[in-house]
């Protein structure tokens, strides 16, 4: 297994039913844009198409529990979560598949599945504005922060709903590589990124902000 | 078939090998938020796998020959464009699977594959903005804008590089169904979206514009 301190870091995406296509493909797209840095894999329930939210079916290249543990790992929301969130068999996996070395990230409702796992025990996160007090009930071990693109805390980062996984990708390839490695992936993106973490015009909007 | 004075719209995503994921996912996480007015098939080479330009492979369900002409199209970009400008046969399909009454997106370098098909003569549009140079090449009958976010002239809809597409695909819902649905359904996938087709600083960042 490669590790943190090689050149090449692996970073594993969770894929099951129901997952939010967005909430994958926007960060997969900006990680795709260093590709001698990051290798991205994709693990599912098995090795084969995943059916997202949307019903558009995404190949795994491999079966959770054959799955190298990753650098990284990005879990995404998703209506399937409501599902996940009570499914100890794949919690169970997700605490194992994870180690004190691992950077665990996830996109909109994936921290709920975090939170469910225990994985954000002790830590700030955010989630799904929409989903906020749906979210919240998942664990009371966790500082929820409702007002927040992104929450970096140590070796979690959660971002808001869907987009706002965008933003934290592409902080986390300026923290991880540097903010030209960033802004070289954004621009060949054309994507415009908030860098300022607590920008968050959708709490608000949710009433979850004054 | 169903034709654009029916409730239900279809629009279908032309699928092929290196397509890039952003340009397909951006704008179908939006598209997706209105169920009840868009149907969203995925079309490829074959029925099965497609592999995108950064590797992970999405399923297409119908096969190009046998796709039913939907009532919108949407062409994504990619490295496979360098190869599908080139190849008769795919673009001789791509005429035939566009009708007058067809409305024909595009984000990307997707709009080099439809002038190289004729399918913009006498159009203005816009492309990718890294690329511009080898996209203008593909048709001399087509008004190319170089500083645009998306260009809309009648039935057809290009827009600018990869990120580009989920703008111009909230203008498009804006269009079709009301700025209350478009923004509906950026506000559900917390998506800031630029509203000004020519809003583009990328243009000037790759020196296509003053």
């Amino acid at each position: 297994m490669k590790t943190m301190t090689d050149d090449l870091r692996r970073i594993s995406v969770v894929l099951f039913e129901g997952f939010e296509l967005l909430d994958v493909f926007g960060p997969v797209e900006l990680f795709s844009m260093v590709p001698d840095r990051l290798a991205i894999e994709f693990t599912g329930p098995e090795a084969g198409p995943v059916a997202s939210s949307q019903g558009v079916q995404v190949t795994a290249t491999t079966r959770y529990d054959v799955a190298a543990i990753p650098d990284i790992m990005l879990i995404p929301g998703g209506q399937g979560t409501r599902r996940l969130v009570n499914d100890e068999a794949f919690l169970s996996w997700l605490r194992a598949w994870t180690t004190p070395a691992s950077l665990v990230t996830s996109v909109c409702t994936g921290s709920a599945v975090l939170a469910a796992a225990g994985l954000l025990d002790g830590y700030r996160a955010t989630s799904n504005k929409a989903a906020f007090a749906w979210v919240r009930e998942q664990s009371e071990n966790v500082d929820w922060i409702a007002q927040a693109r992104w929450v970096e805390d140590r070796d979690r980062w959660t971002s808001s709903g869907v987009a706002a996984g965008m933003d934290m990708a592409a902080a986390l390839l300026a923290d991880l590589f540097g903010k030209d490695v960033a802004h070289g992936a954004t621009t060949r993106a054309e994507l415009e990124v908030h860098d300022d973490a607590s920008w968050d015009p959708f709490a608000k909007i949710y009433g979850l902000a004054g």
